[in-house]
């Protein structure tokens, strides 16, 4: 598994982390990194992400043999479009969209040499300079491939292996479905929690509401694209997320308390299935 | 600062790292533990938290220059009228009760020598096997004296300085309305999440949900008892929660972009004020 060029489109924590890994892990000739923002890519530079970088598209994919799409969810598929045109015949394409259905949706018909991938791990901070060679180490990445040549989906499964990852297959809904429990919903959460404290009373937090409002100091920019992206799986589990707070109301107001111990017992399992 | 005989009452998680500190900052001369369960005082001896332990509690405090009550919010005001009677003149007492009011309400009339505090300190593990002698570094302890004796609030205070803590003071509404806020919601929160989430799928979560859940793994008596003990305003806290996530569904479903966006960004300038 060795690639002679990666080209990364967009340099951010993602990007440059799967820069960082790349290299790292000894898989890539170059990595060459492509970005709107010529300071992200100075900064990639900056900490060994990036061999070289570049504002136009065209420039930065034409020997690439692998395109890694870090954009925003909702630039993903357009951004593979535009990149089409420009490259050489065989040259593969995955992503790290935390969405999956929007993107086939964006691309309209599929391309066979794109492998949808989404690499459970981020981080609630930004930039290249805070990118990690080991980002993806023990993560799991979920590929989503529909009507995606099967040596492109060996290759590129091998490509986020390489990067330290374990690799599962999903249907693009069901990864959408689930993440919008898993990680959208958490998200929207953290932010509802964080949202409603007075600033003067953080003095009275501990380590319970660090870590429950963690995330909520992620990007709103880039939450916000997520959301939109998965707006109808995030609404269902929204309103799940709903009934099972107003039950937990209910059983408050009614002072039920093997009710109540019931409730945290119910969630208690599921929390220890998963380990600290 | 230094105490002859501090004595535990609960030597649970949070009671056995009272004992570790307090010996690990030589403040005490001898630790003697009170617990229901004859295996937990063990447990407490092995890790060095107590000199001595004992099931009466009558015996434990007989000698106590400082009782450290540490039951569950539902007892401590109980256990303190227990223990009352058995004190020599002047001993002092403290607690660890995460709510306060209604502590207040079981004890009845004012004890001068109970200083109600709340160590802002803890884990979703417990068990004295997992105390550690830096659980208070650092941290936060709110006093709530309502008629208490002045040299009684400096010596206590005192106290939970010489542990490791900034100690600040709050009316005990006024402590209970915040914590409700900045504790007992994000914990019931954690547990939504958890509650809701399918165990097949938790291959599919990474940080942001393990962040948000990891409380939901606490123990579900101790917790059912604290949001019964504060239950108005943890109430309160839930029904202004629940119109929060539903301006942020009404944005979403709206598909309102910017509207996200600050909704999202008025969250994070809330996060990043208290630092990772």
């Amino acid at each position: 598994m060795r690639f002679d060029q990666i080209t990364i489109v967009g340099v951010g924590l993602i990007g440059g982390s799967v820069g960082l890994a790349a290299k790292a892990r000894g898989i890539v000739g170059r990595v060459v990194g492509v970005d709107r923002d010529p300071t992200r890519l100075d900064a990639a530079a900056r900490v060994g992400a990036i061999d070289d970088g570049t504002t136009d598209l065209a420039t930065g994919v034409r020997d690439a043999t692998l395109v890694v799409v870090c954009t925003p969810v909702d630039r993903i598929g357009h951004t593979i479009r535009a990149v089409l045109p420009h490259v050489r015949p065989g040259t593969l394409f995955t992503d790290v969209g935390s969405t999956k259905g929007n993107i086939l949706r964006d691309l309209g018909e599929p391309v066979p040499y794109y492998v949808p991938a989404h690499p459970l791990a981020g981080s609630e901070k930004s930039g290249p300079e805070h990118a990690r060679a080991d980002l993806f180490d023990g993560r799991v990445t979920v590929l989503t491939p529909v009507g995606t040549d099967p040596a492109a989906v060996r290759a590129v499964g091998g490509f986020w292996e390489a990067l330290g990852c374990r690799v599962g297959t999903l249907a693009p809904n069901g990864h959408d479905r689930i993440l919008a429990v898993t990680s959208h919903l958490p998200h929207a959460v953290a932010a509802g929690v964080a949202g409603m404290t007075q600033p003067e009373h953080l003095d009275a937090t501990a380590g319970g509401f660090r870590d429950v409002t963690r995330v909520a100091a992620g990007d709103p920019h880039l939450w916000a694209g997520i959301f939109q992206a998965n707006r109808d799986a995030v609404l269902r589990a929204l309103d799940r997320f709903a009934g099972r707070m107003a039950e937990f109301r209910n059983l408050l107001d009614a002072n039920d308390a093997d009710g109540l111990v019931r409730w945290l017992a119910d969630a208690k399992q599921v929390r220890d299935a998963l380990g600290t």
